[in-house]
C-alpha cells in the first residue's frame, strides 16, 4: 500500500483543494487545511509537502521520510523549525516556474535598458522625445546566484544581447559566461551595469544587498549609474540602503518583487520612487498543479530506488 | 580615384557630422546638410546616402550607380519620388538595429504578458495584490512581417517561451515555426493573442490594422482579449479604428511606437489609454555610425564586382 502525503501549505486553500483534487492518484491525501485534520495521528506517513508549516508538524509526523518544500527558496521552511535532521527537503524545481522567473528578470533588464520608466512618464505628459540609450551588448548584467533560476535567467538574457556574467558561492563553469565565485565578489560587482539577485535566503546573504555592496557597483557605465533588481528573497536586501542609494546617486534605478516585509508597506517610500518598478512577489508564483507534478515525480524516484533530487543542504540553507 | 559620395540625411545635423568625421576613407563626402553644398555640380557621382532627400537630388546627381537608404525602411524615400527608375537602392540592414528592435518588442510582449500596464497602475495607488496570469507558452504571438527584423524577433520570442506564428506576404519557411502567407491571414490572425507589426509600409500594407483585421484576431485566449503591437510604420495603422477596438473590447492593449503622423500630437487620445505603451518612434534608431559602416562595406562589394545585398524591390515598395 502507498503511503499518504501530509499537505500543509499556507497557500490560498482552494488553489490547493483545485490541485490537490486530480494528484496522488492512489495515494491517501492529508490536507492539513481540512479542520477533520487537526490532531490527527500522522506516525507512519513517510511524506510531507509543506510551506509555512505547523511548527509542531512534526513532532506528530514522525516518521517523515522525505520533505516536500512548496517553494524555490526553503527559508520559510527553515526558519519554522522542528524539522527532523536527517530527512531530506527537496526544493520545488520546475519547468514553469523557472520560465516564469526568467520572463520578470528579462522583462525587469529591458525595461530599464530602454528607459521604459521615463518613456511611462513621457507618457502620462503627452511629451514626444527620443532618448538616447544604449543597447543590451554594450550592458552588463550580473546575475548573483547561478541555480536552476539563475543559469536560466542567464542564458536567455544573453540570447537578448546582453553581456553576462554570473557569480555564485561555490565556483560554476557555465558555458560562454565568465563566472565569479566566493571571494570573487567585488570583481563581479565592478563590472555590472545591472545587478540581478536570485539568491537563496541563508545566514550569509541576509542584508547582502546593502550600502557596501551598492557602493562596488560600476558607476559611469552606458546606463549611468547602476540598476539593482531583485527577484530572489527580500530578507536579502536593506531597503533604507536601497533608497539611500537611488537618493545618494549610487542606483539609478531598482525592480524588486521581494520585500523585508510582505506584503509590502504602503507607507514605504519604495513605491514612489520614479525609477523603481514594485511588483507583489509575483515573478514566478508556484503554479500548485506544477507543484504536485514535481512531488509526485519524486515520490515515484524515492519508491523506484533512485534518489531524490534538488535536496537542500541544510548546513548552507538552500 | 574612388567616386565621391552623396549624404542627404534628413537626421539630427550633428549625429550625421560626427559619424561622417570617421567615415569613408579616401573618399570624398558630399554633405547637402553644408550650405557650401547647395547647387553644386554632382554629375559623375556614382554612390548616393539619402533619407527624406531633396526631391531635385536626382536631377543634380544624374549618374548615381546605387543609393543607399538611411532607414531600414524606405517609404520615405520612395514617397520623395523622382529616383532614377533602374539604379538599386539598398535598404539599411544592420545587426545593431535588428538587435534593438528585438530588444523593444519581445519587452513590449513581455509587458503585456507580465500585466505590467496594471501592475505600475497598482503601484502608483501602493496596492499590493498579485494578479492571474498566463505563461509565455500558452501565449501565441503572431509576427507580421518576416523580413530580417521579423525573424529575429520571432526567434528571440521563442527562446523567451512564447509560441510564435509569423505571416509575410510571400512564403517563407521558418525552422521550428508554423508560418502564413498571402491569403492565409485569417487563419494567422485567428491564432494570436499579441499581434507585432514589423510591416514595411507599401500601397498593400496602408491601412492595414484597421476595424476589419483587429475583429479577426483571437479572442478569449489567456490574455482575454488581444494585444496589438507595431513597430513597422505608422500609415499602416488606423488610430481611429484602435481606440474604437480598446474601448469596444476587441483588443485589451497595445504598445505603438509608430504612428499616423509623428510625432504624435498631444491631443490624441492613445497616450492616456490605460494599457496602450506609446514610444516616440524609438524603437530602433538608426545608428548613423553603423549605418556609415554598412554603406561602406555594400560599395566595397560593388567595387570588388560583388552584387548589393539588401536591394529594394521597387514593384513591391520594400
Amino acid at each position: 500500500m502507498k503511503s499518504p502525503i501530509i499537505v500543509d501549505l499556507k497557500f490560498p486553500p482552494d488553489a490547493v483543494a483545485k490541485a490537490l483534487a486530480g494528484a496522488f492518484p492512489g495515494r491517501e491525501v492529508i490536507n492539513m487545511a481540512e479542520p477533520a485534520n487537526a490532531g490527527r495521528d500522522l506516525s507512519g506517513i513517510e511524506y510531507a509537502l509543506v510551506w509555512k508549516q505547523d511548527p509542531a508538524l512534526f513532532e506528530l509526523a514522525k516518521d517523515v521520510k522525505a520533505i516536500f518544500s512548496g517553494g524555490a527558496g526553503v527559508d520559510h521552511i527553515l526558519r519554522v523549525g522542528g524539522l527532523p535532521e536527517h530527512v531530506p527537503l527537496v526544493r520545488f524545481v520546475d519547468r514553469s516556474l523557472t520560465d516564469r522567473m526568467s520572463e520578470w528578470v528579462v522583462l525587469q533588464c529591458l525595461l530599464h535598458l530602454r528607459q521604459m520608466p521615463a518613456y511611462l512618464r513621457a507618457q502620462r505628459n503627452r511629451h514626444w522625445e527620443e532618448l538616447a540609450q544604449p543597447e543590451a551588448r554594450d550592458v552588463t548584467v550580473g546575475v548573483m546566484g547561478l541555480g536552476v533560476l539563475g543559469q536560466d535567467a542567464a542564458r536567455k538574457l544573453k540570447v537578448m544581447g546582453f553581456h553576462v556574467v554570473g557569480w555564485s558561492r561555490s565556483a560554476k563553469a557555465l558555458e560562454g559566461m565568465q563566472t565569479f565565485d566566493g571571494d570573487g565578489l567585488n570583481d563581479f560587482l565592478a563590472q555590472a551595469d545591472i545587478l540581478v539577485g536570485l539568491l537563496p535566503l541563508t545566514e550569509e546573504t541576509r542584508g547582502i544587498y546593502n550600502k557596501a555592496l551598492f557602493a562596488k557597483l560600476k558607476q559611469g557605465g552606458p546606463l549611468g549609474k547602476p540598476i539593482f533588481i531583485n527577484a530572489g528573497r527580500g530578507g536579502s536586501q536593506v531597503e533604507a540602503d536601497i533608497l539611500a542609494a537611488l537618493h545618494g546617486g549610487i542606483l539609478g534605478g531598482a525592480s524588486l518583487d521581494v520585500f523585508e516585509t510582505e506584503p509590502l508597506s504602503a507607507n514605504s517610500a519604495l513605491w514612489a520612487e520614479p525609477n523603481v518598478v514594485v511588483t507583489p512577489h509575483a515573478a514566478a508564483a508556484s503554479d500548485v498543479v506544477a507543484l504536485m507534478r514535481h512531488v509526485e515525480g519524486q515520490i515515484a524516484r524515492h519508491e523506484a530506488g533512485l534518489p531524490l533530487e534538488h535536496v537542500v543542504d541544510r548546513a548552507l540553507g538552500y
